[in-house]
């Protein structure tokens, strides 16, 4: 293929087989329902202002085709990991640290070495519903969140340590694609924000 | 908003006023059908290879919201400027020769300064069909074209000549977004591609 690569970021993406993967205690989700969700979120804007929420693509490679990590709860609802920032919290030490939480080992010292590289989209929730948009609609001037997918540089080895009560899986950018009943409009659009990278994959 | 902004690009978008507007001779489709384009596409990889397209993404704002330069031809088909580059062109000159091509004035020296910027996307057609993904699909190893889409960063002050048989609209980023149907798979998409970026909107 003789594509110029002159103007894309190249990323290197490690077999699925490089990981080695295990358990920890689980970790439940604040809110056993939407509505209850949706009133935290507003509780929690009274007091603190609008949320920011970071989340991390982790990619890894199967059959030469690019995957990504997400978190299953339950049998059909998936994410990605990441979480909501603190007041002030920087974005890049905040996704470091909801990495940590939800996929890093227990033992301090044993975290993996989180390579933060580029925002790769910026979701907005301009009302205390569930409705994000890739842009901040006009005539919205007090959103009430804003979620930042960040590219994760994994390393050629990690060891992963998932909770209990969640699924870790590796999904081909193929099924993420065009799918947004399966995956929601965020993770269904991933393949196309993904699009202007070069990967280099690199063979077990 | 205080959204930290360390991992954003900064891309100023300027009142589509600040643009003028002429017209200039017709720019004839090649193809009178999609059977006719296909066939086309099909007798010039025989000769060529692997065709390669680039797009731009050139922004005006209007309400503060940024809005998209896309060529209508006839009441409802509308493509971003661009086109195929010559075997072997760069891809930053290639653009730039066929913006000056679509929206150029035809007197030398009165051509924009365009500006080429980031790749936003990158898009893979497999095969002599319609159809086209944000990847290069698994098993496929022989592309049949990759059109690669960049942002332009406009000046404050343009003149664009149109040809006369085509409208340029100015089409804002919510009547885009989730608009497969009107917009197709390519365009429609792009409000996620470019969520990334901060968006300095120039006031008129």
């Amino acid at each position: 293929m003789l594509v110029s690569k002159s103007s894309s970021s190249v990323v290197s993406v490690y077999p699925l087989s490089s990981y080695s993967f295990g358990t920890k205690e689980p970790k439940l989700e604040k809110d056993t329902s939407v509505a209850d969700r949706l009133a935290r979120m507003k509780v929690n804007y009274m007091k603190e202002g609008m949320r920011t929420s970071v989340e991390g693509i982790l990619l890894v490679q199967e059959h030469n085709h690019p995957h990504i990590l997400l978190l299953q709860i339950g049998n059909t609802f998936c994410k990605l990991p990441g979480g909501r920032l603190k007041p002030g919290e920087n974005e890049i030490e905040g996704l470091k640290r909801k990495l940590s939480s939800k996929l890093g080992a227990n033992l301090t010292g044993h975290q993996p070495n989180w390579q933060i590289g580029e925002c790769v989209a910026c979701w907005w929730r301009p009302n205390f519903e569930t409705v994000m948009y890739p842009y901040c609609p006009p005539h919205i001037t007090k959103p009430k969140e804003c979620k930042k997918l960040f590219m994760v540089h994994l390393s050629e080895r990690e060891y992963f340590a998932v909770p209990k009560n969640l699924k870790l899986l590796a999904v081909p950018l193929f099924e993420l694609y065009d799918n947004v009943q399966r995956y929601g409009p965020v993770i269904s659009t991933i393949p196309q924000q993904l699009s202007r990278f070069q990967f280099n994959m690199i063979s077990p």
